[in-house]
């Protein structure tokens, strides 16, 4: 079977991919010309099937070695996993033999994402990034480093300038490694409108957000089905702290002092409030988010100028031409009672974000709903704009 | 097969109702000591069967007719009804023959419960009102009646002191018949704890809530499979104009101008501002809702207060000695993941409502989770608690 | 609170479960006539909180002593336990501090119920029949042993006649002690109607059973919510072989050689053979299940003969007036759509099983749809069954 | 927007269904060499927007007239449709005026997909067949008409050669109209293999079938999500009755007398029992069904080989080279836990059937599950290859 006929949906494949390359890359930004060897750490589990599944198909990088615990290492992929996605294993990696997470195992990937458990992603991003490894990392175990760029690659990806501080820690600098985190799938859907507002009309001041999230953020096995089934927990352990921190490092600038050392400034010109209450729901992959903004400019932007401005949105990644960011960032719905995880969270294979019900708010100015993808641009879609973007920058050294 | 026995859930039996009166009534508090014939209109609807099956065993009421479409009308009830309870149709009901609804064909009732739907809700109970029959009606029809009383049992049952008034409004004045109506379901749920908390802490000056609410809030056959299996729908619509609206009427007082004439006054001595954003999910009964509250008293109370004035909170209804009023209004919950619907729903026969996650809000001043059960307190239960209240304030004559 | 207000489902409640006594003991039959001490091993597991739920009203039975796992042990309950009930614990076991599953600290149980999972099971029942306590369990360990009864409680309690053999195997013989054995869950719910047929119609030779399982028969965390919403899974590991083995041991008699040796004879003077096929649905509790069966007799009985058959159906525990015995053990349904897990699952409390769609089958002679609560007559309802009638036949001494 | 990137799931891309196509056309089969116009009839319905979808990427059919109700006949098809497929509306179709349902306006059509309602569609195929129009119709209308094939594509296409009699039923013969319909969704997906396995080891004498069928085999609303959530409905309105009769007409061959006439044996030869128990499961697409079969031949084939059988079938659709057939028609599983529907119906984009847990039946033979997407194989895709399979035998005239 080929590989396109492996893939009944085509989320992943290159074909499709390719599709949303809006514009050629700008004079001087050089694709790559020769595939770029890749690893996967934490490749059996949910996010490692998903950065699986997405590389398989991908233009420029290509699955060179897969890691999981010393339990799955040695044995070929296809027995290693217990899969779980609606497409098949992709042929190129049934028969991989899974390596433990060492950096050794590793030296050849120019670039290795991190689909690792919380548990144990701190010590083996840590030894791969000492042993000059670029690591794309989906754990949260780095986001809060002062060092660490915590990237939504549709708002912040200007935050990778903190790399080469990140490298001088070391003795001597790295010349390759790194870490740069992505954030919380709840974090990063509803940051890309917010950041598109605050490009459009200025500072935002306030933020409340009610989130409604899918189990597949849990994991698997994760949410127990008699916890879900016919039910909503009002509660995810950890999940509001993270937004509401998370925010303000992606959304903050990075400020330099005149010794040259930079420091996220967590939105300091203008102090940013950001309240979370966060909900699983009966729902499979797809966060949906009920959102109240205030901001700092008086009068307010209009519901309707607040539309066009998010469908106005054009992120860096893709005016870099990066082949996994979506083609439109943001799409508007005019319909009253979209978007809905079922039927949007395919938009733009997953990469795009949807928005709907823009509305005055009584009580903060505007209010709105996010839809995005938690397994997409909220994980691994995340992690591979991310290194496209460094690729595009020369961060990456391949 | 008994009464008893043919209700394996005993939300609704007499012996388990008795159990919530918290005490003997006040001095002076007459409680009936015959049984009061009472109807039910649109007993065929889902609010209908919830009616049927609470008044089955009610201590003082009793059916004595039951109101339907012409269809319906000259059929047993139990051939009329397409009946969706777990419990079965009481037995005391499933041969009464289903009859127009004409005010003549309930002429003998002291009190009508009214489970119409919307689009016959306003001619059938401005009618029944007009032949001076005592109307409680779960529709929205004549909820932003300035001569109406949109009451929460549990919250402003002082608002019956408007009835007079509506009376002298007919000539000749009517002695018997009025009409009064409870909230919507998803503002029910809220105003019970924004309630309690005015009482403690003085006027609330803004609250946003965004909901998730149960599917059974929107009748049979209501939602579709297809639209909420693995989804959720954000928006309801005139819901959230409901909620904003209501909350002022019922969490406002009643003022008298010179003349002795009674106006709403939709909370104005301290306006308050709310905004709502409503969501389905696939949840069958229960509504969820997350709620951030700011108060005009500065410093605000702190949650440990807020908690403690939440679960001391005793409602008139309580005090008066309803029999369908819950034992306890509110219970605060101090497990993190709670309440939730399909584990709290129950909690005094769906009577109550639950608190939980009571904590700072980083924009507004608390946030807390609040569930009700939008098929007891949010809809017949309340209208029932509401007669048993002018029962006993002898605002209907029986 | 009391415990009738504690139990806003009166699935438990003694008023209810009293109600359900279809008739007074038989003369001769003697009704305890002071409370007997019980304990319940697995006490924290879902089949330990169905125990306690259904144990703390229960008229006969009082809990003395709970046990669970070392790491519970010490532990006052509400601590052990996370509680998944949708009534609260009973107020009667929240501060009993739990025990390791020792029998000497269950000396004083005159009853333990075991609802172990199967991995520990089989030793510690074995320890404490060792001890000369009378042990039923929910366990699988046991079913198959050929001296201990696997029993059904509406089907086969004439089983526990094996119990003396069973005694006389120890050394010296055990006065008190012994095991039995309820069935699984899916073979419980439709051998009862299978057994009403057999003994209105003689002998069934073939019978092919679909089930369509609720998700709690899996126990807590059990099925993922990934693996379940939206999806069915055609397989549930060990189940089919349950059903096709148990059902034998079941419906067949003792015989008793010349020696007066018993031995189950697995259904063999008519050998049956049982085809099953499982499947897991998102169904929270209940189990559906699509029978068609083949009677030995010819003619077969028409639907209308087995409806009647079925309806009419008394069992044993019924007759002797267990308390827990449904009153009726077999609801037969006319209308075209039920039993439907939602709405049937809560018939006599979850202690009678509900027939529909009696029709005529074009390959076997009839096929019906049964409807049988799995945490109920499918868990915890039928050991407590089986040890009423155990105790009202002076099996278990008290 | 492409209609490549409106289309981020790729079910539906002809670049994808090319890939299905196993082999090239056998020699002296002609490929269309231009775009064959086609109608869709019952247009904004829920199979008519399978059939757009399906057909906006289709390499030989071009959307050339949508038909649907007088209420939605005049306006562009984006304001009449309720649009509710995963994938945006293509954008060939999008501003389409919806046509009345009458012959005239399809005349351009060289065949029509009609996904009518079965209240219409039985009048309104008739007229478009008396215009001498070719109809593909999942409606079940005619299925049972003498002289009308009832075609599964992966099945009996052979069935087709009855047209010329059904054509000359006209006076004067038509020359190009006729209808052709395809299977209930329930029935489709099990007698895949079923003559599969004739094909291999002979007639099959009896067949018991309980099935788990989709909310979305009922259309749009369809089924009441309070009838479904949390619940198993054992009941379709004549669905059964469906499954028993069609199996017989597709399954059996054709007949022909000294007369020349054709006459559907309904698999006299060997007179074959069907006994269907149907249930609806909340699963959104795909129907999963378990089947036992006794074949007519003794010994019966092993599980193995009716594995290996099923795993080679190749219908005629698939050596024809009809573009949507599926590439392998069956793929057979061996974890024990397949073919689920979340993971499987979008197995070959919909067109295949997934089989799994092959294994001897107590009672039958062999027992095995079956999953099928209702939704393509079962509806819509049916309908467009028997369309491909009678261009490329000429049956259409373009």
């Amino acid at each position: 079977m080929s590989a396109a006929t492996s893939l009944p949906i085509a989320h992943d494949t290159a074909a499709h991919r390719s599709a949303f390359t809006a514009k050629p890359p700008r004079t001087g930004m050089q694709h790559p010309t020769s595939p770029i060897p890749v690893g996967v750490l934490g490749a059996t589990g949910t996010v490692g099937q998903r950065f699986i599944t997405l590389l398989a198909a991908h233009p420029w990088f290509v699955i060179h070695a897969l890691g999981a615990s010393p339990r799955s290492a040695g044995k070929p992929y296809r027995a290693a996993v217990n899969w779980k996605q609606v497409t098949p294993i992709p042929s190129a990696v049934r028969d991989v033999v899974v390596r433990e997470c060492t950096p050794a195992a590793f030296r050849e990937c120019k670039i290795v994402f991190s689909g690792l458990d919380a548990d144990v992603a701190g010590e083996i991003e840590e030894a791969f990034r000492a042993a000059d490894l670029a690591v794309f990392s989906n754990a949260k175990n780095f986001r809060r480093d002062p060092h660490v760029p915590l990237i939504v690659p549709l708002v912040n990806t200007s935050h990778l300038s903190i790399i080469p501080q990140q490298q001088a820690l070391f003795s001597p600098p790295l010349s390759k490694g790194f870490i740069v985190t992505n954030a919380n799938c709840s974090t990063t859907g509803y940051v890309i409108p917010l950041h598109a507002l605050e490009k459009a009309f200025g500072p935002i001041e306030a933020v409340i957000v009610t989130t409604m999230q899918a189990i597949s953020g849990a994991g698997y096995p994760g949410v127990s089905s008699l916890d879900i089934l016919d039910n909503v927990i009002p509660y995810i352990s950890g999940e509001e702290e993270k937004i509401e921190w998370e925010t303000l490092k992606i959304l903050g600038g990075i400020t330099e002092n005149d010794q040259g050392v930079k420091t996220f400034d967590m939105h300091a010109k203008q102090p940013l409030r950001v309240s979370a209450a966060c909900n699983r729901v009966p729902v499979i992959d797809g966060h949906t988010e009920c959102v109240s903004v205030r901001f700092a400019k008086r009068p307010p932007p209009s519901p309707q100028q607040v539309r066009e401005a998010l469908a106005a949105f054009t992120p860096a990644a893709q005016t870099l031409g990066c082949p996994s960011a979506p083609r439109h960032a943001i799409v508007v719905h005019e319909e009253p009672d979209r978007p809905q995880p079922r039927l949007d969270r395919y938009y733009q294979d997953g990469a795009g974000v949807s928005v709907g019900r823009v509305r005055q708010c009584q009580v903060m100015d505007i209010k709105f709903v996010v839809l995005a993808n938690n397994v997409s641009i909220g994980a691994a879609t995340s992690s591979i704009i991310n290194a496209e973007v460094a690729v595009l920058k020369n961060v990456v050294q391949y």
